[in-house]
């Protein structure tokens, strides 16, 4: 890997964006890196929970302008195509992502954002989708912004490019919690040392269905969380922790 | 009924959950009852509004873990479809259901407020929804949640099993108003009072309408709507509606 | 034009509601005038964003219940058809609108807000949905408001018909900005220039792209974003907006 790396520390997993002379940006290779990564991290069951990090400079600024002025329209279409697996395997991998936001994320860095299941952010962060002002409109991180934020603040984001604050963005969902940067690390551990205590093949159980049933029109959506939860009831992890808690200790998980 | 009690006045019926040494868990029987209960108001069409109340020491504790453990398979998917009759009667009786929730929401007890159509939480109130703390997913929850409070916060919630505060609750969407405890009564019932005041055969067609728009397309949505209001324009109470407007008296509604 | 009136300047065009002894009702006649003033507009293409504005007394007071009370069901259903084609319309246009609000905006003057695709406030407007008071549940301004703020508070707002105030209309989601009444038009005018700086081909690429994937399943909407993006990035404006930005000079759009 070149413009990745990682370590891993109890159960998490911490993926760095790390081209920061380029500002981070989600070159074509950047992003098969971290479709390669993602799995192999889904495949080997170690970590529950994966946080992405930026540099101390820039989380993410997207896609890189030179290469897309650079590529032909099929490969442009190549590298959209690569960006979009790899938001589907944030998705599908059984663990849960954590964003932790340091300083800018913008366009596709700001996708990145709120594509993942959790995010936490520096006061000093902030978030835009100004691809508008190059003429090239954010449309595919309006995606999964527009279902962190309402849709005024969203039109407002993609259609002036301007700026959001942390404050903004934990006012309007984009990210769970704003802290000062010098605690950063440890408040985003925090979040993440409270799903790693869980078991991982109910993280992945649930992690899955609250992404499907919320697609679902309301009764639709309940009618299969009913078949979810009668399932999960007899999974050997929830005989184990309602076992557990009746006899008032920490419950171990297969 | 064993577990519930009601009564009513001014048009407000009041269901209290009455098992509050159980923590007001849902077990089979309470909400048998409780789906008779509903559908018998939704029959006799006295009132106007159903107001949901728990104990002084717990709002809902949500399903017993107990019951639960020692059901099988089956045993539990009567029992989560029952809750699922629940829910759908909740939505389908012409009253508005406003939850007044003094203490603690928890799991289904957490759902219960986010399936009503108002909530008003006092200061004391908090939410959670932490079965993944005992391996069983709070899918059935997750899913009347992440209609009523962004992703970012409803994933936090679900995969954390950490409370949320009444204020978030409010900042969050989940409960209309926070009050001081000891004036929790009286603002529930000025909220009550506010839905009182109209028809209750518009207040069925309205709940009825909303409901189904909110699930559409937006011009669908808005072509359904446009149906709707058309027909409700003759309507009786509205005739009675726009006339006792325009002559500056209250309307007489049939 | 009786009941409207209009005015260009710097790529912005004002449509004003002309009909403050009614309270701007959106009479028969106003939403044709309408939807023929905004296909003017779209089809002029000199202007890049709509300004919605009320008078000094009100924004707008929805429909004419006089109207409505004097009309046949028939005659009910061309009016609100007619509405339905001008919240159509404002869809289709390739400009963005934004609603100025001075003062309150009620029913189907709340749902103009509402559908706008931003609005800015002054700190004196104020919002409400009250139909159900006169029998007449306020269902096609229910649409849009319930795609802007969330479900509880517009279940509170449609069955009690009370006010919200311009904060919680900024809270909630409803408005981008609230500002002081005497600076209502230059912040309006701010947030209208941060538009009409960018590509008119791009906004209307990107008010279309951005409503189609609203509607659909998460990575349904992300395919579509990528074919969008990919096919975007080799526009004329895309590749001016691309070079300018490397050659540190405003681009000029076609």
């Amino acid at each position: 890997m070149e413009f990745l790396s990682w370590r891993s520390k109890d159960e998490i997993a911490y993926i760095r964006l790390e081209n920061p002379q380029e500002f981070n940006t989600l070159t074509l290779q950047l992003l098969e890196e971290m479709e390669d990564l993602l799995k192999d991290i889904a495949e080997k069951r170690e970590a529950k929970v994966v946080v992405m990090e930026g540099s101390n400079r820039v989380f993410c600024a997207g896609h890189s302008l030179r290469e897309i002025e650079a590529k032909t329209e099929q490969e442009v279409l190549t590298l959209f195509q690569t960006c979009q697996r790899v938001m589907k395997t944030m998705r599908e991998i059984p663990q849960l992502i954590i964003s932790k936001v340091e300083k800018a994320a913008v366009a596709a860095g700001c996708q990145l954002v709120a594509a993942s299941d959790l995010a936490v952010a520096s006061d000093q962060a902030k978030f835009a989708t100004p691809g508008i002002n190059s003429g090239l409109f954010c449309s595919t991180p309006a995606v999964f912004l527009s279902r962190n934020i309402g849709r005024k603040k969203a039109v407002e984001l993609l259609f002036t490019g301007n700026f959001m604050s942390a404050q903004e963005a934990l006012q309007y969902g984009l990210v769970n919690k704003v802290v000062p940067l010098e605690v950063l690390d440890e408040e985003t551990d925090q979040l993440a040392r409270a799903v790693t205590k869980q078991s991982l093949n109910i993280i992945e159980l649930g992690k899955r269905q609250f992404y499907q049933q919320i697609q679902m029109e309301d009764f639709q959506a309940l009618n299969y969380a009913t078949e979810v939860i009668s399932l999960n009831s007899k999974h050997p992890d929830a005989k184990e922790g309602i076992r557990s808690f009746f006899e008032k200790r920490p419950p171990v998980w297969t």
